[in-house]
């Protein structure tokens, strides 16, 4: 197996990601494509022990930035280590991408030059999340802004084959992000969604709140992307800032509360690292015709390699063969 | 001055509302008028002290629940505690109404009964929230799940004219929350409304991703009800869960993260508390003829007081009468 990574993706490319591929050759024996500008790749690549005949570069000369507009950047950077990689895995050189650059680019050139599953109408980008009973799955988190309600539909379709084929749970799930629980809260487009998931024959339970995301109520988490992206980036913000505010509160209460504080520092410093991307690795991009992994652009190189982890993961159990099957019999 | 308090609303309603009501009179001096069933008022406040020329029961028969449809409820239930209630601020028996019942019942009795400001096309519901550098306000958290961009830009000139009334704070920033910072980024409602503020008069600093809504990055974040209302109950779960994972993760990592969590148990659950609306005490509705706070279903006693402290100072401020100013000097 071949994964091909985008070497100039990311806050910190290419560092962490040459990093992060390293340990997962290591880790995982399988073969890494670093896609990427080998006078920037190659220097960070012999600071590390590694095998030889597993790590290899692909030269890319031109990046395409965080903050570039996705369509016109991949349109007008034939040559950036996005579209190469897409076209490695296009021209079947390699069995799955990740990329930690910018989103926007990666779901358009995945889109357009992979092309969709069949049957799918939208792509969406599927995160998985901890919650307290362990872990759900929330998707779209951002690859599409407008969707119609069957885009939503499709999205539980690939949610729940995602959580079937790659974490062996049968049957999930699947809830509607929306403001209340009952069947008559929310926009008509919400409304048209539910009514389209009661009749679909997913495990369709309903409605669910923005606070039940991480209480595990639901396996799959159905939404808007718009939505999906300004929920995940709450949840990111809430993150640093419980830290900061507990830490204000713990030193300024009470003597027991300071060295509570010392004593949970270093801990609580690994607990935010680890929610925070890394543990899982990143988001999955459902619905095109290949395995697409999304990091975020402040992946550390452990990040980047779980994110390769997952790509492995999605590739053996075949997961886009799971979901076109899934596509193919559902009940309209 | 006269504050009219909904008895019957909230999860431990007559309970902590009668607590907080009792509470708010020793403390801010003001008349406060319990509406709601007298023959469960009454047991509840035999319990306390408090100065009997202060307090006043007035009588509802009826009660809202809190999964009750908004529009049906208020219409058949011309009795109930949050219509008598809303009546009495209409009819000018009082200055003022908190509940902590059906939101969408507050909000719709106010919207019909007590009719918009001059020039406001739709209420919404203004949150403060704690940030890194002080407080927030986010302006529309559920009023409003359908709105216009014009909404939104009443939105800002409202949530600019609280904080400018309320918080003593000149010129408030105002951003427009978006799944990115570029003005090229989110739907076509998103850019409308990002034109509209930029070319209002309004101190508009640009879009705000979920992750800086706690940052203090703007005073103001304009949103519309729906994303609103999912963001703020994805913040409360959010903080929900961080306790529960890192409890467990302190618990199973070191003697040091054990002697550690016991030592923060009590300070976290307090500062649990305290970010859970207790205080700051309520959400504003902002755009209807009259002062509005509503309270979690959740509120307990110290969250009624503080939210009859914000209703006090809303009328002391003559909020609305800042609002009328600001919507007709709005540059269109």
């Amino acid at each position: 197996m071949k994964i091909i990574v985008d070497a100039m993706g990311g806050d910190h490319a290419p560092g962490v990601v040459v990093e992060g591929a390293v340990e997962a050759v290591k880790e995982y024996k399988e073969e890494i494509v670093l896609v990427g500008e080998p006078s920037q790749i190659e220097p960070v690549l012999k600071r590390f022990e590694y095998p030889k005949d597993k790590i290899f570069i692909y030269p890319a000369r031109e990046t395409i930035l965080m903050h570039e507009l996705p369509a016109i950047s991949v349109r007008k950077k034939k040559g950036s280590s996005i579209v190469v990689g897409i076209n490695l895995i296009k021209e079947l050189k390699g069995d799955a991408f990740f990329s930690a650059g910018n989103t926007g680019a990666v779901v358009c050139a995945a889109s357009m030059d992979l092309g969709l599953l069949p049957g799918v109408e939208r792509p969406g980008i599927a995160l998985v999340i901890p919650t307290i009973k362990g872990i759900s799955l929330i998707i779209d988190v951002g690859a599409n802004i407008n969707p119609k309600p069957l885009h939503l539909l499709q999205y539980g379709i690939m949610g729940s084959a995602y959580l079937e084929s790659i974490f062996n749970k049968p049957q999930p799930t699947v809830g509607l992000l929306n403001v209340g629980e009952e069947e008559t809260k929310g926009t008509d487009f919400v409304k048209e969604t539910y009514d389209l998931l009661s009749k679909s024959n997913l495990n369709f339970i309903g409605n669910i709140e923005g606070k039940s995301i991480f209480s595990g109520k639901c396996d799959v988490i159905v939404c808007d992307g718009f939505v999906g992206n300004v929920a995940l980036k709450v949840m990111e913000g809430a993150v640093e800032t419980m830290q900061f505010f507990l830490k204000r509160y713990l030193l300024k209460t009470s003597l027991k509360g300071k060295i509570g504080f010392f004593l949970i520092k270093d801990t609580f410093s690994k607990f935010k690292k680890d929610l925070n991307y890394a543990e899982y690795g990143g988001a999955t991009l459902l619905g095109v015709n290949g395995v697409v992994i999304i990091g975020h652009g402040r992946s550390n190189a452990r990040a980047v390699k779980n994110a390769i982890r997952v790509a492995i993961e999605e590739v053996k159990r075949k997961i886009n063969q799971r979901i076109i099957e899934a596509i193919t019999h559902l009940k309209k």
